[in-house]
């Protein structure tokens, strides 16, 4: 039988739980995969980890992982450097790479995977990167792809997701809920990538490579976190039969153009996306010849992600070639901000006096911005009340406009709300 | 560039598909995937057939397929036999062999698996067989196992799906909506494979051989289909929180035992599953360390299901090694339905008569079978009144029991309508 000698760097949760399950599963891989993966070394910076590992090789230095005889080094430590350099050393020395790190993949994923490619060197897989235990890159690439995708919609960051549900469930604000999840251990103490989309980007990037071979300007990409959700917001997305969620959305337009962006949306209540609570995630990807398909899952934890790359260290043991996945299509765009479209939610905080809601109505038009439905509240005793518009589909960059515009009348506290309906 | 020359057999309405998106994918498939595949032979009993594929060298004999040069053997006739013996002797020339033929799997998978691990024998591959264009083999086999699958709950079945569907969306009988799903292409001309859940048990068997190395003994599997499901169910399904699915459940127990059942089942209207409507396919999977995964998607149609086969050819492309998927775990056993138990969702035709439920309590708490919520409307003029209980959790074998004794009542129309809640 195959035998497969593995190098882990980095023994943080998702490192400790690719050792603790790979000496579990060993056997099951056996007998099932016909490949006998062995745990040959780890490596951590942490000296006093070794005492956890008994009978394990152990080192603090990734270079005595690279430059030993492991056939397949496992990359756990994150961020883009050392970690960059750590794998195009064992591309080129010839060593397969498993990993996990979206950040660096999302920056340099092309120049790895087209490395990946040469002559005598490694291979790469990174199933874990995205969506942690559900097999969505497996999918798309191996899959979907030749059902000619359309569009990916993500749901891609279990801590937003886990806000949101939370805010949606059991009342409460976001700074609030934030706090509550920074304490449950959901959100990390500096949040910043998670609420302010970053990490969804990142996640977004290493889709959009697989599903239409472009990986994302990350610069370039319209980018909102969810920190202006209010819990208004969210109570009357539920009234109007919606569900707000933070999506991540590449789509392919017309003449090989890509739209990209991640943002908080309202979806509808009956839509399959809506359902995905808490710290999952989920994939929605739309085709053209085999229609939508749902992908959901954990989208973290060190069991459910420790799956993902065993996954990719056991297909490993069995393929011979690499995937070309690294011949980048350079003849698809990127789309700006500027050719969205859609229809929007709107709450305005206006003083309640008559003839508002013609001033607002009025700008919306000149900007060609059509109105759906308008619900008005009685809030007795504040000087603002609330008033909430569905728009019709209506170009973002006027809509943007006929906002500031509104923002400006003396009748109105900005900021406006504004949220994107996804029509899904 | 690597060049893979197929051959399909049968052209019906997947093999059509295949070759018509075999022919446009190939410039995509060369550049993402590093493989040229060819379309080397197609063979269909029906001559005229060949003059819709010109330029594409046509056989009427299956066997100028399988002794040809191709190098994958794609079998798209359906049926035990002859695909059987089409499938054996080309894995034993050493071609590989792409096959949707869920039937001829449930019986011979396992021959054919441990054929295909032989020395000098061809691979098989088979992702068209369950959920058609839904990834559900490749995940399960290769990523979800090594979470450690506990159960995996299907949709499995399109033409059942979309008239449970229907009969829910829109009201009618089942023998109605039978009708318009034939009219429409739903529903074959002789529907009972179908509708008699034979097709999903088909497709667990499958399931279960790569979830747990153990296909099903197909007699012996409790099948239950949709015929008695009556237009009230669904609407009292409906008023409790619940929607009916024809499921297909196998479970794995503690002492290595495994429960595998098909039949309609009430599942809380909040679960994802519940969602799947029409002919759409859906695979709900529970691990021990990843927690829970849904796939789903459309799970019929030609260029949907033709996207699942040219994935398995392009990774027979790819890959060197035959996966040692057939060493069938031989340690593990199925229980019977005795062992069932659940909740069930009980409806009585009832003589409209003061007592009546007492006699009905009576029996069902001799069985120990307990009660947690009954309804009974007022439906004037009829002799009979429908009286519907949940109850709390039992045993199967007791709870038939309780039924029987039940529908022998002078006041009890027969037969007693069970369904069994689904807790998922």
């Amino acid at each position: 039988m195959r035998q497969i000698k593995v190098g882990i760097i980095g023994l943080g949760t998702i490192g400790r739980a690719v050792v603790k399950n790979l000496l579990k599963t060993r056997g099951h891989i056996k007998r099932s995969q016909g490949v006998d993966i062995v745990v040959a070394k780890i490596c951590d910076k942490r000296k006093s980890l070794s005492k956890d590992f008994k009978g394990i090789p152990f080192v603090s230095d990734a270079w005595d992982v690279v430059n030993s005889d492991v056939d397949v080094v496992v990359e756990l430590i994150g961020g883009v450097n050392p970690a960059f350099r750590i794998i195009k050393e064992s591309l080129k020395k010839g060593k397969d790479v498993v990993t996990a790190n979206k950040a660096l993949l999302a920056e340099k994923g092309g120049l790895l995977l087209n490395l990946a490619c040469g002559k005598n060197c490694g291979r790469l897989r990174f199933e874990a990167s995205v969506c942690g235990g559900v097999p969505v890159i497996r999918s798309i690439y191996s899959h979907l792809s030749f059902a000619g995708i359309k569009s990916i919609i993500g749901i891609l960051n279990g801590t937003t997701n886990y806000i949101l549900s939370n805010m949606a469930d059991l009342g409460g604000s976001f700074k609030e809920t934030l706090e509550k999840a920074k304490k449950l251990g959901y959100a990390e103490q500096n949040p910043s990538l998670d609420i302010d989309g970053i990490d969804s980007l990142h996640k977004l990037s290493i889709l959009s490579y697989l599903g239409f071979g472009k990986s994302l300007p990350l610069a370039k990409v319209f980018v909102e976190g969810i920190r202006n959700i209010d819990s208004l917001d969210i109570e009357y997305a539920k009234e109007l039969g919606y569900v707000i969620k933070l999506l991540a959305v590449v789509r392919l337009l017309p003449g090989k153009k890509l739209e990209a962006r991640v943002h908080p949306a309202f979806i509808p209540a009956s839509h399959p996306l809506a359902r995905v609570k808490g710290s999952f995630n989920a994939v929605f990807v739309d085709t053209e010849r085999a229609g939508e398909f749902l992908f959901s899952g954990l989208g973290a934890g060190g069991d459910a992600t420790s799956a993902a790359v065993i996954a990719d260290i056991v297909s490993l043991g069995r393929e011979s070639l690499q995937a070309h996945i690294a011949s980048e299509n350079k003849n698809v765009n990127l789309v700006g901000r500027g050719s969205f479209s859609f229809r929007y939610y709107l709450r305005f905080s206006a003083v309640d006096k008559p003839g508002v809601l013609a001033k607002i109505s009025r700008v919306l038009a000149d900007y060609g911005v059509s109105i759906a439905s308008v619900t008005q509240k009685q809030r007795g005793g504040c000087k603002f009340v609330p008033i909430v518009m569905l728009t019709h589909n209506a170009q973002e960059i006027k809509l943007l406009k006929a906002r500031s515009k509104i923002d400006s009348l003396s009748v109105i506290k900005p900021p406006t709300q504004v949220i994107r309906i996804e029509e899904i």
